[in-house]
């Protein structure tokens, strides 16, 4: 069954306070050579049967309107085979 | 800049909340073909300088340990150029 994997991420000049707050556990714990983490969300849509162009389509929308607030946000879709 | 991004998924024995409220909502906006829908996380980790075989097994038992739960949870770790 073909998959469709959506990445939510805030826009790059949106502070990111969680990726901040990652950033600053890993200077605490002493890894270097990081200049920079950005957090986001991920979502796996199992499709059953066909991925018809329409139903991609639709899944676009629904990336727009539904899992990204696209004031602040960004999404990236790929279908996984 | 060499980019690192981890992906952190539940595992697929856990219920996932918060994929079945998004596969809810496609069901009642009229999205038909979705069988499933999980939700996780994304980081992208920018490394400053050079990506040496040391730091990229630093960032990998910080994706263990700090990024995700391993009773919980899965990562996926990978390179970006």
């Amino acid at each position: 069954m073909p998959r469709v994997v959506v990445d939510v991420m805030l826009k790059p000049e949106i502070l990111d306070p969680q990726g901040r707050a990652v950033l600053g556990a890993f200077a605490r714990l002493g890894v270097g050579g990081v200049s920079d983490v950005r957090q986001g969300k991920r979502f796996e849509i199992t499709i059953d049967g066909d991925l018809t162009e329409d139903r991609l389509a639709e899944i676009h929308r629904m990336a727009e309107e539904l899992l990204s607030n696209p004031v602040i946000e960004s999404y990236d879709l790929r279908v996984e085979p």
